[in-house]
């Protein structure tokens, strides 16, 4: 459950307003996989908190190697997962030269494979890459403030020169999120976004 | 005036298909420019024909330079013009290190600088990069089919899993133009968007 207090910004604005967190390319792992990667007994660094609570940026990073091309610093996102799983935008992938389809996290059957290396070892996944679908994360309490509930889509609206209503945004509901629209690189710079800026809920049609 | 033939396609879809081209990041050179790049007396040789009457990719392709990056084999698009513009997605701005304005083409008072390296010299721009906005190119014909002119901004609605709605979409008319949209690579990543992938106009509420 997440303290009130670190729910205060949402709860202050009396329209509970929907912030944006942009993920940048980034790789959950199991434990197997950093004893591989990053050497036997191996625990993650906690390099900054991220904004859900219990969500880390680790101090490692992974270089990830595709048919095509090489992305380097790819960062270590914490806590460890029970299946290791790779975020990338449509960038990364033409550049990495494989097909990564879009996916609610976890929902990696059939996805793209790469191979992953770090200071100790090496790993060639056959699924796993996805491109994260759209979604936001919301409080219960949240949820009920927009009359809505877990796994609903809905529509959000961004302004300026560069506006678009983004369709089919996931609904997230758990005691331990806090209120924050995460999307990818490519929707960020599509729509001129940046980190922290508000955004506006539409109902689906 | 581009002749009928080319315009069959579009012609022969009852509904006046909008099909989508996709901008990767590109200049237009002033002959003063060419000169410098790539040699006195140098013409550009024309690589392939674009859908747009007259426009053309050029074999030559030059490198930018900015604070915090490099970007090579920038593709030249031909004819010449008046004033040299680079066009570049807020992908490429952040890699190189400079920002970049939205901005119709042709509007680039104040916009961003860089440098342009050719094989036989550089040319150091204080304005001339930015990031195109999304525009629709229309023959007077489909104009007059959709109702309505140049200069007119509507919205366009793409399906599928990413899809979007891009607001403020300018229009443009021309005799010398056939139907197509063009939207940058970050744009097209967003909605997941493929060259000649159809999109449907919404009227700007």
């Amino acid at each position: 459950m997440i303290a009130l207090k670190d729910r205060l910004p949402e709860l202050e604005s009396a329209s509970r307003t929907i912030r944006v967190g942009i993920s940048n390319r980034h790789i959950h792992l199991s434990n197997e996989h950093v004893e591989i990667l990053f050497g036997a007994g191996h625990q993650l660094k906690k390099l900054k908190d991220l904004a859900q609570e219990g969500e880390f940026a680790a101090e490692e990073t992974v270089t990830l190697v595709g048919p095509k091309g090489v992305i380097r610093g790819v960062r270590v996102l914490g806590p460890l997962r029970k299946t290791t799983q790779v975020e990338i935008s449509r960038t990364d992938a033409f550049g990495l030269g494989i097909k990564a389809p879009v996916r609610d996290s976890g929902q990696i059957e059939g996805s793209a494979g790469i191979t992953i290396v770090g200071p100790c070892g090496s790993i060639t996944l056959t699924e796993g890459v996805i491109m994260a679908a759209r979604h936001i994360h919301m409080h219960p309490d949240d949820a009920a403030f927009f009359g809505l509930k877990d796994q609903d889509r809905v529509s959000i609206e961004t302004t300026g020169t560069r506006g678009i209503v983004f369709k089919n945004v996931l609904i997230r509901v758990h005691p331990k999120f806090r209120l924050e629209m995460h999307l990818d690189v490519d929707e960020a710079n599509a729509a001129e976004l940046n980190n922290n800026d508000a955004v506006q809920l539409v109902r689906q049609s």
